[in-house]
């Protein structure tokens, strides 16, 4: 109910959303305060934005599912300040080389500063000194930290929701190892993360890459991705692993004794779910023409419950609506009660904007027979409940939404990952179905790196998004060639156009 | 167990607590890696640290504690940006000022900005053009909205972890209504959510104040607060309320349309509990000559089983140690088993540093007795415990704990609020006890400041504090006269020093 208050004043310019087949206005209207009130982008600074209830409300979770994940597997949470000195930040520049991009705190109050400060892209160039302060013996090993921090920064002038801004929220593991198995161990490990979180937890179907050489971190010696398809066809990159092997460590100077009393540079890797880019998926995969369509765990509301009444009966009504809020309240379940002045249709359309997953309609025929009207969010049919088996009736009902939500996830992607032995039919399928096509090519290394660059320009702009990671491709490549070069082919890799 | 690898490497070089009486170092020391590895100031900017573990367990809980208190009465979480125009903060001037602190980003990447935005020190100047961009109707009212954010800005430059720095833990609530008795009314609901936190919760004891008119935020009609007592006697500031009347919003122009269809500018509040100023307190008044004492539910470790073994048993009695962890692990505690290759006696200084509230020795001679040695983290006392009778018990033993705790703090707090009739007694108080020292005084309206200032002065800087707010005092003050100016008094003020 405290719900409305904040979205009240949005709906008051509430304005239709455009048909999803219209993906990208669809995505900016749904996003919007006169949409699902999600962000608004009115803040007055280009790339920056203000995030609204029902994005920290979905987000506070997402966070929850990340955090419970890695300290199940031993990192520890910290966290390390907002800005930098510039002198770390150019040890890394060979690595990442970040500066270009990097927001500048030149001074503080009327005074300049003695050494300009930059607002960090991501941790390695904070954190990475300091672990070589804190660890010295291999007894410490492995060595895992994470970090929820709202807000990272990099210079996108451009404002768009979830996808691109100048400060977004992130979520970070940086991990030191005795030896680069190690590595590939928790590698391994966030992948079944990424799976059980984004698949398991919010039925978002998606890819686990290695990228390209040419593609990968810069500090890295390889990067792994969880990539996902949105319904314009394009790529959303939603998690990354680096392996890091010894780079920063003998940039940084991480070095322990070893069981021989030895001296020898950690090996490392970091982990980022990408929280801002997941929202944009959840968003973007799930919803529909009416609007967002939320895993019921994660719907900032669950049940809405919707009175029908007139001014003559408005109060028995309400306070029978009310018991009944009541009972689902006390039943566990996020309940609004939608008590406003406003028509039950544009109740109806707002709590489906928002994705709330169960309406319980409630009028004076239904008090006096004991029965409810019941909505949910992605079946088609009203039901007609009593109020007694209401409780017990719910559980299969939510168990129905979530699996269609799925079930449509699952065939959606099925319909985004094709396959082409040539560029000629890789070119129609990027086209005609957008998402990944499955393709045998050069390679990955870096010695493929031309011929991606050809790739792109042929296909209008389709990158070499990596080979499947985890999970050996079982197609055989003999007698395949590379849809470039037209010489046998290296590898199958996936290509998709990208956000 | 996760919890042993960060802390490792710091008491590698664990250093000797002082004791606590010597306060600035104790406090220095306990919250470094060394101590009971809270902060790191090592970072290398001044007034910046590195939150580590424990600190980052505990604040999440003080975060939730706030969070769960203010969306009960309608407050809904927002996020807004890390940067502000300089065209907005420059309407605050006139009533809040921040601009002599506040850090300038002024380039981004090799390009200066267009126009240089401030990392904001406070919500106001960021929150309000968007309240008058979001409020048009009195049914939208009240609006309450609230912030978690790790950073807030100010040109610090010492760092005194949870005291002071440029960079600190933040909660911020900002709220308009129709009227000024909802104020009033909001002040109240703040005032008792301190309590049942504070109090309730952490068993701190303080006060709740209204500020003098001289020492209020600038910005403010008035401002309230919630203050308690540093073992060096100096009043910390844990929480203000700001009744912001409506100069915020005729400076930001947020009005909405009243029931009569006129345009009314809102009233406004905002209430911050400090997260840093609380963790002070934490440290400070519960603490003791071992280390950290901590209520039993925000114990980032509950309970540590230290195996007590020699090479030849090691195994043994690890096991049964194991077996003895998983079953506390199960009943719902936050259990540690620390398997380190150091000896028993360093285990228990370790964690009683920590603050772990309940430690379990099991050795050899338990497992064949099927006991324990248990010791309560604030009781003189070790006692032997069948496991059998393990569980049941200890629910016994935390709330001696958590009652022992609450006895000790409240006793402290006791001692340290004090009263005088004559500046002499009021500064042999300070001296001798510190803390609070309750006098009748000239008054707190601006005609007071100068008086303020001599007491000050003459008490080598103690300030006046407030009138109790909430409490109606029921001393008289017929017949008393001001400490400084000797006529009737007007108003019956905490003097303190401050932190």
């Amino acid at each position: 109910m405290a719900q409305q208050k904040t979205e009240s004043k949005p709906k008051a310019d509430a304005q239709a959303l455009p048909p999803k087949a219209n993906f990208s206005e669809w995505f900016t209207q749904i996003c919007s305060p006169s949409g699902a009130g999600l962000a608004d982008v009115r803040y007055g600074i280009g790339g920056l934005m203000v995030h609204l209830p029902p994005t920290m409300r979905i987000t506070r979770k997402l966070y929850e599912y990340f955090e419970t994940e890695v300290e199940n597997r031993g990192h520890e949470p910290v966290l390390f300040p907002t800005m930098i000195k510039e002198a770390n930040l150019v040890v890394e520049k060979e690595h990442a080389g970040f500066t270009p991009e990097v927001f500048w705190v030149e001074s503080a109050g009327s005074k300049p500063l003695e050494e300009r400060l930059a607002l960090r892209p991501t941790g390695e160039t904070q954190i990475y000194p300091m672990f070589s302060l804190w660890l010295n013996s291999y007894n410490q090993l492995p060595f895992r930290i994470y970090q929820s921090r709202h807000t990272v920064f990099r210079n996108e002038m451009s404002t768009r929701p979830f996808l691109r801004g100048r400060e977004f929220l992130f979520f970070e593991t940086h991990n030191c190892y005795e030896d680069h198995e190690s590595v590939m161990a928790e590698i391994a490990a966030d992948m079944a993360t990424m799976n059980r979180v984004i698949w398991g937890k919010l039925s978002i179907p998606h890819l686990f890459l290695q990228r390209p050489q040419w593609d990968k971190f810069k500090g890295a010696e390889n990067t792994y991705v969880a990539d996902c398809i949105m319904p314009d066809g394009k790529r959303n990159q939603i998690s990354s692993t680096h392996d890091l092997g010894q780079r920063f460590s003998k940039a940084y100077d991480i070095k322990v004794l070893n069981a021989n009393k030895e001296n020898e540079f950690v090996h490392q890797s970091c982990f980022g779910p990408g929280i801002w880019r997941i929202m944009a998926a959840l968003i973007g995969i799930h919803g529909d023409d009416q609007g967002l369509i939320l895993p019921f765990e994660l719907a900032p509301v669950q049940l809405v419950v919707v009175p029908i009444f007139k001014t003559a009966n408005k109060e028995k009504v309400l306070g029978h609506a009310q018991i009944l809020a009541d009972r689902l309240k006390q039943a566990g379940y996020r309940v609004t009660l939608d008590e406003r002045d406003k028509s039950p249709g544009f109740k109806y359309n707002d709590w489906e904007m928002r994705g709330v997953p169960v309406r319980i309609e409630f009028g004076e025929r239904d008090l006096e027979a004991q029965s409810v009207m019941l909505k949910v969010r992605n079946q088609k049919e009203k039901a007609t409940l009593s109020q007694a088996e209401l409780l017990d009736r719910l559980p299969q009902l939510v168990a129905q939404h979530d699996q269609t939500l799925r079930d449509n996830a699952q065939a959606y992607f099925a319909d985004k990952v094709n396959s082409a032995e040539t560029l000629e039919d890789a070119i129609r399928l990027l086209d005609e179905k957008g998402g990944f096509v499955k393709v045998p090519f050069h390679g990955i290394g870096f010695e493929s790196e031309a011929h991606a660059k050809t790739l792109q320009e042929k296909t209008g702009g389709a990158y070499v998004c990596g080979v499947k990671f985890g999970e050996v491709e079982t197609e055989s490549l003999a007698g395949r060639t590379c849809i470039i070069t037209g010489a046998a082919a290296g590898a199958l890799v996936y290509i998709a156009r990208s956000h």
